[in-house]
């Protein structure tokens, strides 16, 4: 039985009476498959799971609904049954009791590709995460690399912070053809489906292999200008995976190509890891 | 014997061999008396006591002159033998190795009084202070009452970032004038001094009293009007302990009054803590 913990207070008592590593994936709850990956993944290299389920008001923009967005306790609760040992679901309230709390800064990561589209979100996330670190004390804490941004962010959240939690990438899940798999995949139909496989058919070009800079900046730029009109890139880029900047012709090292895109009005995200260099 | 740490991975393993309660004092080196009384008072209060001695460029304006602030490594080691078991002294490249560390936003009290002068100071103090937090992991930290700003700061990060540490003011050591003790009372000749009481000499009319909000409002703008031109005013207000906003005539509760004034070219604080209330 997964138990169910609502204060920090509580979650602070069990954490010290824990042995063993502990992990924790940090989710907003409404649990799907994805969330259920994440948590086996972390199960491999943890002795105690911890789930949190805590919808982040921070991470919100004033004109995303925070108020709208899904929440299911119950659900979540039944669906972490035999696979997580608790669930950390605390209120709005107890997590920031005060108004206008200290946030983390992400700086400039915070302000570009996804950043650019939600102003402030990174933010809300880095805090709310340095949060639940510092309350949960894990030693592996996992999150997906689809959100390949956000994962950067926690990285750089770890590392300037002096955290001593190990992060680990859960790799993007893909159906058949290819597809990054998404619950706004739901949304496309099955000529949306085929437009939609533009984004992971250009990664799954690139990924893995050593190009150089030129070639690959190049590559980008002809996929953008080329493929159908069904779908409109956001952005199609290969960044540095530390700070998000594109890389210039002169880059060598690990890049991450970062792919956003509208397929009949569905907003769709990839990436994937490249190595640039002669 | 105390003994130097000049890494976060040493000063990490030498914590987890730790047992019993461990205080911190951070400092930026350059210790005089006043930091040893803090050292008495963390000293009391834990069994083991570690000085931090470390100039944090991230608190240091572009006008202000980080390179030239004094280090003195091997007076404070001296100074601090026999009062701290550790004495953690990282260099800048240790504690902030990447360019643009991600830093706490402390918001709006960052940008008020102490804040307004030193634009970003505060966000750098609050950054130290958590990375020093998580590196060191202390029961209790000891910062002067006389930084009342900073005090204010440090409690609210700690509250907000759910830090588990105790933060424990020291109390404003002061001459027998009722001077608040400063290095920078050095450069104050005898005049300067007698002048320099009407900071400590209008906190001694109001702390520890219980005062109507309109009286006390009344009364520091009296004080400001007629005191003697040697002694300018840079603030003299009543301010919220949490947010460091000024009360407002209709405001009851704890409140601290924060002086801030030049006298023969220096700069003097002071403050003191009142209960405002019928």
């Amino acid at each position: 039985m997964t138990r169910l913990i609502t204060t920090i207070a509580e979650m602070r008592d069990i954490r010290a009476s824990l042995t063993g590593r502990v992990g924790l994936v940090p989710t907003m709850g409404s649990l799907h498959d994805g969330h259920l990956t994440l948590m086996r993944r972390a199960r491999e290299q943890s002795d105690v799971l911890i789930v949190s389920d805590f919808v982040n008001p921070l991470q919100f923009g004033p004109n995303e609904d925070y108020d709208r967005y899904p929440r299911d306790l119950d659900g979540d609760l039944a669906k972490v049954d035999g696979l997580a040992d608790y669930l950390f679901a605390p209120s709005a309230e107890e997590m920031y009791p005060a108004e206008e709390p200290f946030q983390v800064d992400v700086g400039r990561i915070g302000t570009v590709f996804e950043g650019a589209m939600r102003p402030g979100h990174f933010n809300g996330v880095a805090t709310v995460v340095l949060k639940l670190f510092t309350i949960i004390r894990p030693d592996i804490a996992v999150f997906g690399q689809k959100d390949a941004q956000q994962l950067a962010v926690i990285r750089r959240l770890v590392r300037d912070f002096n955290v001593p939690v190990d992060i680990i990438p859960a790799p993007i899940s893909r159906e058949g053809s290819g597809l990054a798999r998404s619950s706004r995949n739901a949304y496309l139909d099955e000529d949306g489906r085929w437009h939609a496989l533009a984004l992971s058919g250009l990664l799954k070009d690139l990924s893995g292999r050593r190009m150089p800079a030129p070639e690959l900046l190049h590559a980008l730029e002809q996929a953008r200008a080329t493929s159908s009109t069904d779908v409109q890139w956001d952005y199609a880029e290969a960044v540095d995976p530390a700070t998000f900047e594109p890389i210039d012709s002169s880059f060598t090292g690990d890049a991450v190509v970062i792919v956003a895109a509208r397929v009949q009005g569905v907003r769709l995200l990839d990436n994937a890891e490249i190595t640039v260099g002669t």
